[in-house]
């Protein structure tokens, strides 16, 4: 079960509102990097967790704070709302380019819909889709998952502080970018403590390894052609593999396979009659 | 400019044709750990390249073979849809179980809409959206976005491989788990060649770190209550940080902030009359 | 069958094209809230519906008044598009901050797919998708989903009608509030017509409600926690209920169950090793 | 902030785990009439109140206690693909009907995607989507729309009911029933207790009723035609509205407007050419 | 404005009840080559017309006719799912595969949101977005984009056609087939009689053709690449182009460009330092 | 397999960055006619290929350059994104009226989450998704799709190039507008070359037309009603067909069938009590 306190896990406020900020804050909110979506992949990872169950309770108690993030959020959207532009008045507008920014800028459904509050959508207006609640069941793919949510989510954090100069918002933003930070070391740390990095990898390290065609699983295919082509050089192309089970190599890509050749169209799916007629006989997917 | 030689990268063949793991297929396709989004974020990272110019070139050999990934399981899904059923008969579904389990577990949509072949859809016939693409523009969160990538897409290839018995078809998967391996660790060797594990964290590394709030970047909050809970122990509870800047804590959660409370109704959002008498009179987001 | 005489149900004219404006209209035609959803929602409650033959009657003549509300919106947004800025000549820009609102206001895509006309999207480009059809069999569920649409729909409307100054708009406006105001009788007088309020509750009141949980279904659970809590206190938390059937009481929150732990993770869906190491041995939801 | 005991609010066991019914959880999950939608809409609205503070408080509660029904939802998922088919082996399906209805009733993503646990997809795999959030700013939309999706989700918990006979199942959705028949009471108490079901009409209240038409307001507009067309009778026709404010009265469908004529084709928008000669002169919406 | 008389344009009967022949009728309804898209395109079509105004009439006509298809096609889904199996009993499945197919092959939706009736969405319950709404304000374009979808919906009738064989339903198709039929020539027909082939190519055929590059307008680019490939040849390799202004050559492509150097990282966007410092200095798009 | 040089099909520049002008730009990666659109559409219709082989290398060498283009456009976006403002300073935008264009109009999203680079989006942001890839396995159907595709990504070229005075932009459109009047002929071409106009009709053409409803399969139905309504005239109601296979007629609409009436509620269902006991006993769609 849940509980809560009704108070902000960090104090919010907005000295100058802005509409245009306040729809930049949506990106955070309802963008596939934003706060909702890294709650529900949490709350999705805990509860179908089917491993040490220690994780559960990590993943549980950050999906949580989570949410207290989205409430931070959702709380300046609607101080950088206040006052925001009630009608289009050209003559207002002519006489003040500041208010022209804001009416092009701000996002109208924020009005429009909500009545000047936070809405589940991304600084476009386009509704979260829980399509992004990665979720699969092994804890080193989750894991990965989650630090990226973390990286991207910062990234994201960093490039609104640096678009403001509210005070307020810096002080919010500095403490999400914190919480990032830690969240980042949070989710690679299970994978240094589950497995270490050697043993991760390839993930999942629970299918036999063997069953896997091992002429290509450690080579980099170069798929670039030209007459002045070199190949490239990087860690990736020679030396000890990074779970130490192989060495890297470098090819030039070549087809292993042939052209496919499907059979003839199905004469109840109803193609056209001369592509039946110019139809090969027989499904030959590689000669 | 890309070039094709018509060929499949790696041989394709089913013996025996199951409309069923046709439609388990498409999510290898169309799902959001399936190829088109790793073709598409490959290409539109290598395209928004804005460092080393080395990765752009890495970036777009590798995409190019994802590409003939899709190629590879479009033609498989098609073969297995050869002979698939092709009308609803009651007695005859009555009579043999086995078709009554493709009727039902086949997608009719590849019937219906495709002529039996592939689609840019998953396995639910739920088409793919490009919202998927992680390109943030920071190499890391790119780079653990595509470690995620290869991660959930290794994990679905061998729940496939484990589900069919068909040589052909495991033969075909052994190809793509193989490359999978190889494009986790090839990501990953791009962090460790430009900065190394320490040096990747946090992402963004290029924001002034000091600038975020001191007292939460390393502690683990946990937000769990009830009478017998203990701290959580863990490796990113206590010890150094990951990244060597720090060391973790943990605490459990309080607010910092207090119960927000926005402004009135603004008039010209026409909330309910009741509903504006009732609000307090001024934005005091905190107490 | 449907039929047409090709006239607008209302006038629509526009004095001040105002390309900005257009984009605000577009949330009445595809926004989640518009007339698509109300016209297609009465559509399906139409063609499926399984009760008195009469609702079906009424059900469509509203549903073919609806069409001719898109029709009016799509009008007025194509003649708010009269003029828009064919081109971004930064000069003129510079010289006229109300092209600047314009610019930044308006939605491209009116001009860049539509050739300035309406489309079935929301003010912010997203389009309407299917989903928001509420058609769910029982008529009670229905006439509140109805209520809903033509409450969020007035309440769209009478926002737009605040934001423009154009007497034509403000026109058309209040005809299609003063309809709004109507449909929401219309659903409501449904219910009372059918079971009156004390007979409709609960939604639906065919289920045998002696299989419900007795103790949980006249509760207000109080999820609230703090040294100063107090429980809250409202015409849902004593007193009789409104369907007469029961007493409201009060309870703050407390589990019933116990931490669900999940069996081990199946072989053949390939988690990571130490994950399934570290799994408890047998699915035990409850202790 | 949020803080939780990491307990089932309610006991969650499945006697005989199907698979089948596993997918249909789902629908109680990420349908639209499910869990995530209402604890999403009660959280935005709450973060976005801007009326009595009571309110908030009282949608923070319900909320918390929503995000423990998913818990117990995607609890119940995981326990009935317990055992679920590893394989798809053809001879095995065709000694077992049951199989076979399993390997096409149950969702493949749940296995592939997931590993055997929930996700926030509906009963057909497609992803939750936030559009369905509905928080306007007017509290009487607001709880028309929370009625609706207790009402709708109340139905669909009946309709499960029905489908299961495990006991176990029965047990949590008898549970799952009662609360939302106590929730639907709730929302509409709200109203009561607010303004009166006559005063809360039409809503938004606090737009000057005199400014919308005053002549199709209590209008039924019925667009019925042939020759045997009586006109509707009903609560909806005749006798005072439900507001108290006037009279319902009946009308066969008549334009007020004329054909709406466009301008024609914008130059810079590129029509056919015979399509710019054959258009009229201006834009006459109306005649 | 729009009117009806509440009958069925033609009759539609079910001799056998199907709930998987339901299912795939949806995709008729709610898939992208359905009857929503169509109904929905025309109008929009109509109502952003631009040109001569006796398409605006014409296009009324068929849509008005389109939305008597929906209906069609929705009563056929409800007949066809009466009596669809209303509880999952094992035994009851062992003993009738068909029972088995059922349960697998019909969609849950139907039942669980729908209460047995028709939904807005495809064969796979992915409700229909307006995005296929095809409107771009250039008759040629649009009337191509209406044979398209009157070719691909024939072609999905012919399909459900073959896979069933109870009576009514293939009566109801016979006559939507018949309708394709016509309103495939009905679309290609504005073409010719408003430019004729020749005139309508390229379209738009309202922009100054001499503006668009002369060396490649006419040219099929041939990017397949081997030791063995000749010149593909056919009706669009070599002779006059289509539209009578030039004549078809054929080369294999070659890049017009170089390498694409975008700027190094704006330090605002955060991208990882050692990205940055890897950067080149200047956007030097080509070389 | 894929091959690439790493160049431009056609060089790319950008003398006056513009980022308005780049969210433009969007509309042609990510929109509905854009370049992602056309380039999975033709690889879709590729592997699916079950006609003349022929037409499987057509596809794949334009859909190899079709990823050109999206190379190009998106090279474009981050070229005008250069320099775009990096903060909202209001005391700038309140001297600088463009500034507040720039920020109004442009997309937040392309510095937000791709740090100033190209998203496969739309101009609003909206993510491209797959069900835009039209690929039937009927070679005519798909044909007519393909065209459509290049006349209204045409349309949209002529658009941008209208919209811009750059001349590295006009001249890079000048390419991409010639090669959709070369892939405009192209796909009518393989019509012409494999059945000719007449013997294309109606799509499918492999269908017994003697299936159909032989009375409305060329007659143009007229759903218009009124007083001074005349029937429609024009090639689609009277002459040959455009197949030469019958005659065109006209005929005003009326119904064929009765209205419908469904069974009663299935109890199971639960609809409401008073819905159940009003319902008719029998389903007969027609009387």
């Amino acid at each position: 079960m849940y509980y809560t306190d009704g108070k902000l896990q960090y104090p919010v406020r907005v000295e100058s509102p802005n509409p245009v900020f306040a729809r930049m804050l949506q990106q955070a909110i309802g963008g596939i990097e934003g706060e909702i979506r890294v709650a529900l992949q949490y709350f999705f990872q805990a509860w179908g967790n089917r491993g040490p169950v220690k994780y559960r309770d990590m993943l549980l108690s950050t999906t949580t704070e989570e949410i207290a993030h989205i409430e931070m959020l959702s709380t300046a959207v609607a101080l950088n709302l206040e006052g925001a532009p009630p009608a289009l008045q050209e003559e207002a507008v002519r006489q003040d380019p500041a208010l022209a920014a804001f009416l092009g800028g701000m996002n109208m459904k924020n009005f429009l819909s909500a009545g000047l509050a936070a809405m589940p959508v991304d600084s476009d207006g386009v509704p979260f889709d829980c399509s992004h609640v990665y979720a699969s069941g092994n804890i080193a793919g989750d894991m990965y998952a989650n630090a990226t949510a973390e990286a991207t989510g910062r990234t994201l954090a960093t490039r609104l502080w640096e678009f403001t100069d509210d005070p307020g918002m810096k002080d919010m933003l500095s403490f999400l970018i914190a919480r990032d930070t830690m969240h980042q070391q949070q989710w690679l740390a299970v994978i240094e403590e589950l497995c270490g990095y050697e043993g991760v990898l390839p993930v999942p390290n629970s299918f036999p390894q063997d069953e896997e065609n091992q002429e290509v699983n450690y080579t980099f295919i170069d798929t670039r052609i030209g007459d002045d082509v070199q190949p490239l050089e990087g860690r990736f192309t020679s030396g000890p593999s990074l779970d130490g089970n192989s060495e890297f190599s470098h090819e030039f890509a070549a087809p292993f396979g042939e052209k496919p050749v499907l059979g003839p169209p199905a004469p109840e799916a109803f193609a056209q009659e001369q592509q039946i007629e110019g139809a090969p006989d027989a499904a030959t997917p590689e000669s």
